[in-house]
């Protein structure tokens, strides 16, 4: 919408115009800079269930029918995401939250192993990827477009080629600054034969791709190892069952390889893990029909399948070689940086953790990144309870002031026409951490509330106090 | 990088194998659950100059030619972004940092007026741009490409299309839950005829893009007014000099509009500013050659040139029409949605805070959007205050532990072979708000610190205690 440049010379309606210019004469006036104080920080009203954007398609008539699996029917059925074009989804606003809570703690395990946060254009031209050899190679996965001067570009899948031309514009880079960690989050795009299973295999996604950059073999292995450390971190940190597995490097090239999986019935990989020494492959890297462990040279293969999140790659100096990615070494000689590659399927995981954890008709999340970690239900209106309604709104409101780590996770179901026993249904398929009833008790002398825990199961009733002592040790991020 | 399909059964090294099998054997026999405690959140190290990813481009002997203007040869310079292809850039770490402290800001104030985020895809079907009428309209400045399957696809330069789509798609949206105010923050693509200025006019940029449903007109221009009165917040919290003119409304249509400009010699918009009555319009909007107000009809209009930096729109029912967006009234009859459209360039808002408020050498910034708070510079590496080296990290560490608001917002300038006045030189043209040199009065009994405020040009001799209780006041986001 900036500058369009048309120009017509319509007469605008004065109607609000008048009402705007009177509020705003006064700085048209002066064009003085005004001193904002700290205070001005705009209170956020707590979220209500009845204003959320979260339409419940399935419930409303439709039925479904290309839904491949399970989490893909949840996100649709529950408002968090809301097909578009093939493999395209609008991410909507409960999903974004939960998607926006999975890049922090991405974000805050690469800072934590030296990672740099950049953002690389969308927009890669031919050029560099003919310089890598890959032009050709991504054949029709690759969307491909022309500028208006015809200039040839791809839509990055991956950004190999960009991160490594950047590395080499920088000529005189001292080995002192490396290992340099560059990553991003950003929308990938890749035109999927068959887009399936919802935000499983799209062909527009998120991504976080980092790439090291190293002094020689031994540094870019240590490098490898910090960064599946950290990953492993981030899929305990999300209480994911999870296995690394030696994987197949494709057409990323170089010489190792590590898929992170979350096992699962439809996940698409096929893995070998051996009973004996816990060594664990895609079914991609081994000889046909091998069943017996390479490794321990005595374990038993057997055959599962997982979902796969994550992918490292050495890369050795595939990239750097051809883009003459070049340092100045100790000795003052410009030298050949070895290079890694690592990526985290950031929707997909988001999927892929609803894929695992949930139940057939109720979404559990990772608790983390649950969208808002406490539901309260006001009593129905008309009801005994009716009175509580006003402590269900103080009670919303101040467990968000009081709790630093409930800031903005706290909604209020304030659909008071419906039933609590509704409501309650809603809040369990939701998957809330903790749905909190305001009924009679609430009134009493010494109040006390329903407190349901969903990832425990437990139905609590606690007092004011006691519930502020047990959502004070809720983990957000 | 996700999921490479590629069969081919290539053996991998061992050599970095056996070394993660080692540490991984435990885990990949039991895919249990992990228990992670709270405490397990990573531990963040101060940001070291020497390690950040800011080449400094033209220093190293490269001339700049094509740089147009003072942003742009500022952030070139100081390493807060690289050209990639025309009109698109790298955001390097740096400037990233505050990119997303801009984009946190514009979240709180969407918030606060009610918004809801969410994210829309990049690839939208020209089916879509055809219902609207403007498949064609948007002539060349749109990125078009097809599908493997030769479906026709352009690259979303804004989303009305999308998002009406979105709405009309919910089938029994109640009345109850308008105003609606959907916005997202995302990549837009426009392909321009002329890519200049940097992040000012690029092919790649970020927009906030925020569109509202609303009852009727009158509700409508509330909802305009409100979304005004957040764009005039969040520019007084950048301390932006702004000017709100009366402005066209081109291919995005509707019949009121308005922009926020940036008074700036180089902008592309010219303003017709009155001197009695504040009237302010874009000159596309103004007979030509009118010299007299149209407002107070008394006044001058003086002329004067702008950046545009955010464009609302109040659109009526031009989309909403065409898509059937309609929501069920009050008498329970399906009803057109009246809608609006509010674009604030984000990147654009960097680059021209850039612009207007730095000088001709060195970057001021906007305070809350300043990449880092604070700078720490320790003693000369062999300089009689050598000893003080450790008082300057612990101080740097201290900062940002003891102080929530500086938490990673310091960074520790460790270049410590180069002289303090050459690293106080850097740190003025990066803009730091503040600079505390750590010299020989470091280390005396009562410690004392020289702390440079960049703002007001201020040198400050503080106390340990005293420096604590001045960034103890510093607003950051």
């Amino acid at each position: 919408m900036e500058s369009v440049m048309h120009h017509c010379h319509r007469k605008l309606p004065t109607l609000l115009s008048r009402t705007l210019f009177k509020t705003l004469k006064r700085r048209h006036l002066n064009l003085t800079i005004h001193t904002v104080s700290a205070s001005s920080k705009p209170v956020i009203p707590t979220p209500l269930v009845s204003r959320l954007f979260q339409p419940s398609n399935l419930r409303e008539g439709q039925d479904g029918g290309d839904l491949t699996c399970r989490s893909q029917r949840l996100m649709v059925q529950t408002g968090l995401i809301h097909p578009s074009n093939p493999g395209c989804f609008y991410y909507l606003p409960v999903a974004l939250r939960s998607l926006e809570k999975l890049v922090r703690l991405i974000d805050e395990e690469m800072h934590a192993i030296g990672g740099q946060k950049v953002d690389m254009p969308a927009l890669c031209s031919a050029e560099l990827w003919k310089k890598s050899g890959r032009w050709e190679l991504m054949g029709k996965e690759m969307f491909r477009l022309l500028d208006r001067h015809n200039g040839e570009y791809c839509l990055g899948p991956t950004h190999e080629e960009a991160v490594t031309e950047l590395f080499a514009s920088q000529t005189t880079m001292s080995y002192k600054k490396l290992p340099l960690l560059l990553y991003q989050v950003t929308r990938k795009f890749r035109d999927e034969q068959k887009p399936k299973f919802g935000l499983l295999r799209g062909r527009e996604f998120y991504m976080k791709d980092m790439y090291s950059f190293d002094i020689n073999e031994e540094a870019a292995l240590h490098t490898y190892n910090s960064v599946c450390q950290a990953y492993r971190r981030i899929l305990d940190r999300l209480h994911l069952k999870w296995v690394q597995v030696q994987a197949d490097t494709g057409n990323i090239g170089g010489t190792l390889s590590h898929e992170f999986q979350l096992p699962a019935d439809i996940g698409e990989d096929k893995l070998l893990v051996c009973g004996n020494c816990g060594f664990s492959a895609n079914i991609e890297t081994m000889e046909p029909g091998q069943a017996k462990c390479s490794q321990c040279q005595t374990g038993k293969l057997t055959e599962s399948r997982g979902i796969e999140v994550g992918h490292t790659f050495y890369l050795g100096t595939k990239y750097s070689q051809a883009f003459k990615a070049l340092f100045v070494n100790a000795s003052n000689v410009p030298a050949v940086a070895e290079m890694g590659c690592f990526g985290l399927g950031v929707t997909r995981i988001l999927a892929a953790s609803i894929e695992v954890m949930s139940t057939e008709d109720a979404i559990h999340w990772p608790g983390l990144i649950a969208p808002y970690q406490v539901c309260v239900l006001p009593p129905k209106k008309g009801s005994k309870a009716h009175e509580a309604t006003q402590k269900a709104e103080e009670l919303a409101q101040s467990l968000g002031n009081s709790l630093p780590n409930l800031r903005g996770e706290v909604v209020l179901d304030d659909r008071t026409q419906m039933t609590i026993g509704k409501r309650l249904k809603d809040a369990k398929i939701l998957g809330y951490p903790f749905v909190v009833v305001v009924g009679q008790t609430a009134l009493d002398d010494l109040a006390s509330f329903e407190v349901v825990c969903q990832q425990s199961g437990e139905t609590l009733f606690l007092s004011k106090d006691g519930l502020v002592d047990l959502l004070s040790t809720v983990e957000t991020i």
